[in-house]
């Protein structure tokens, strides 16, 4: 274990000022950087293609493996299709280690790097490991902090649930967030410092900076800890937002409208989604090289060969999803009696475990439009793209999770506007304390609205 | 249609008393009786056999399909095995509609005939409808209030869930649970009463009366409409049933608590279900008359024809699933700081949505014990059975669902113990509160332990 309990004269931690945090990271892209080298998806180092199927799996039977998958949507603007996805049924934890400091609450993260990564280290959370990796099944180093996890005393877990990851990738993935508190006191090992809450917030306006694995925890944290500073509001937004993150307060759609809502698009909605074959599906091409759609577009499964320093493992080979192109992100914003509301859309994606989830308003990768029919343009995409500089409240590029994806990465977005009258059937408003309320649970958040959601309390604090 | 709307100078509706309602439901056995009779499997009427997998599905494609379910749990006393399963994955509509007369809230309830039930007509919500069913697949009559819950006002929904049935028997089968209130004068059309929600909760305590559809809806109906009588408690014991009713009130575990119990169950527990065909399925024999397993036990698949009176349909064949052997459903049950606690189980079931939902303390067909090794074997299941009889609070004999389940039935027992020392990893102690408000969500409580739910809550009234 690379772990280091303090002893305990140390009378206090040594946060990082966030203007210290991209040297911090700069530090160890140089210190223990990861080489990886696109390679032939064929004869990837142990992975096994089944003849047959073309499916790639690890010869351990672990990890995750490439399948195919036969989609139907009834209705849907394309009504069926095939395509690869990735099939890892384990469940991976992701993991925040929280400290109270009088009124601050104090996280503790990890310098990351991972084979997708635009720029190698991220800020990620303090655990990020996959079953797989805890079981020993790839013989590396044991993962540092697991314990606080694998074992917690109940009375100090703030958040563990499952949620779902992006449904167009993955077949039913499912990660476990977590925060749990401890009263230890930490001195971070190489690789770790406490940040405040606020911080982290804070440093979600940076392009590639905050990963997915510790945005998406943070989104799952209870409401009344991000919106309860003081402090008055700097201006008439911020109070909007304040209120809606706070619970109890109005809403446009009581709580129990919402899940009625939702279950009546949910029985509704057909779909299905039937893991196939990889080789044979139509329009796709599986190769030597790599497996891609004929339009060049979607994305495609490539090899990569990784040697990385300061890992549980210092060198392997994987497969991973590179999605062609950037994918645009957004929610739209509105005040309704001086409490911000987003619009959020119930989506259907092939592999949620349970029909749709609430996504953000938009949603897509405008560079496929063009292949896929009229209908299947995002509503209210141009109203984000075209939307004036001063009300677009929180813009950047931020990265998606670089373990199976590769240099994956989405323009995120909260575009305010005055137009109120945009429901529809897939359409509502709702405050930031419902979707709380809602991400106790599992399958109600989709992944990107829950990066939105991690963004938006980062406007609450000024600075 | 065959729904009347009231006039409106009819000042009052025309409860049932509680004793009359054994006659009504005499009444329509005489009325409008169903016959019923065992037939070979092969060659149903309307049902098509696959000649190579043996799959058994309606030549619409519609209703449900009988196929095989190969199950693997590492580590759970049967690690893996073969079975049949019936699969059906549209989602019907279970619908109770209510109204409020003063503080009495009545619900209209119909005597509806099952092709499984024991006795032909037991008490069931106002609409019990398969998407088939009202998408006229079958080309039948329209189903009576159906449009009460096709679009409501979504302000008056008081429930609006999909919750599981048997996933022993049904592969992540959900239906939709909703009550929705109405203001309308409705003078109830033959085969449908209004009776208050106390009536039907009382009406619990018959054998085979108040079918498994109509249970469960009452489950999902909010604790606060439950549990608010103003007359004090007949004894100690109905007081701590009703404070553990009424939301808020303490209970020995906090439900982020359970939540994360949950969620920890659910990530350590690997379950495989994969849909196989129905031949060749280890220990299951398809003939000609019956699917069954070689031992004579668990469960058979058989065919029937029914003619019927008073249905969408008068008459049609189909397969149906008959267990072999009663069933036994109990809830141990504890008072901890006056407020009753039962010991819900972590329970895994093969057809779950979500590996594993809150059971009964005892859920078990007792017949098959003696095939299964020993340690499949329920842990509380001979302390329920020997219960002294002043602690069992609660027993019926009563049906599981009639549509898809031939002469199913299971001792319902709730039985109170004084031993508090009762839970390991996958037990807890919960109140009826918590159920309920895990009971908004779905896959969280499952069928059996929703039905004891509302026999409990038939207790907090006298009579």
């Amino acid at each position: 274990m690379t772990e280091t309990t303090a002893p305990t004269w140390l009378p206090q931690h040594d946060p990082l000022a966030t203007a210290d945090v991209h040297e911090w990271l700069a530090d160890w892209r140089r210190r223990a950087g990861m080489r990886v080298d696109v390679v032939p998806l064929a004869g990837l180092r142990g992975w096994r293609q089944d003849a047959d199927t073309g499916v790639l799996a690890h010869r351990s039977g672990r990890f995750f493996r490439v399948e195919g998958l036969s989609v139907e949507m009834p209705g849907a603007a394309v009504p069926r299709w095939d395509q690869p996805v990735l099939h890892q049924p384990e469940v991976g934890i992701l993991g925040l280690l929280a400290r109270r400091d009088g009124d601050t609450l104090r996280v503790l993260v990890q310098a990351k790097a991972e084979p997708g990564n635009q720029d190698g280290h991220q800020l990620a959370p303090t655990v990020q490991a996959t079953r797989s990796n805890w079981t020993g099944v790839h013989g590396g180093r044991p993962v540092p902090f697991l314990h606080h996890f694998r074992d917690p005393d109940p009375r100090r877990v703030i958040v563990d649930v499952r949620q779902s990851e992006h449904g167009s990738w993955f077949l039913r993935k499912r990660n476990r967030n977590m925060v749990v508190l401890t009263d230890e006191d930490i001195v971070p090992p190489p690789g770790f410092r406490w940040l405040s809450l606020a911080q982290v917030h804070r440093l979600l306006r940076h392009d590639d900076l905050v990963n997915m694995d510790i945005r998406t925890v943070l989104s799952c944290l209870p409401a009344e800890l991000t919106a309860r500073t003081a402090a008055p509001a700097r201006d008439a937004f911020t109070a909007a937002l304040r209120r809606s993150c706070r619970p109890g307060t109005g809403s446009r759609h009581r709580t129990g409208e919402l899940l009625h809502w939702i279950t009546d698009v949910r029985s509704r909605t057909e779909v299905g989604a039937d893991r196939t074959a990889l080789r044979g599906r139509a329009a796709w091409h599986l190769g030597e090289v790599s497996l891609r759609h004929d339009s060049g577009l979607f994305f495609e499964v490539i090899g990569v060969d990784v040697d990385a320093e300061g890992r549980e493992v210092a060198s392997w080979s994987q497969p991973m999803l590179r999605p062609c192109g950037q994918g645009v992100v957004a929610f739209l914003a509105t005040r309704l009696d001086g409490v911000l509301h987003v619009l959020a859309h119930a989506r259907v994606e092939a592999g949620f475990v349970d029909v749709v989830e609430l996504a953000p308003t938009v949603q897509c990768t405008p560079a496929t439009l063009d292949y896929l029919p009229a209908a299947a343009r995002p509503p209210f995409l141009d109203q984000v793209l075209d939307a004036p500089p001063e009300r677009v409240r929180f813009r950047a590029v931020l990265s998606e999770e670089g373990g199976r994806l590769y240099r994956a990465r989405s323009s995120y977005l909260v575009v305010e506007t005055d137009d109120v009258d945009l429901e529809s059937d897939q359409y509502r408003w709702v405050t930031l304390h419902q979707l709380s309320e809602l991400l106790r649970h599992s399958n109600y958040v989709n992944v990107s609205a829950r990066s939105l959601i991690a963004c938006l309390r980062g406007l609450l604090d000024a600075g």
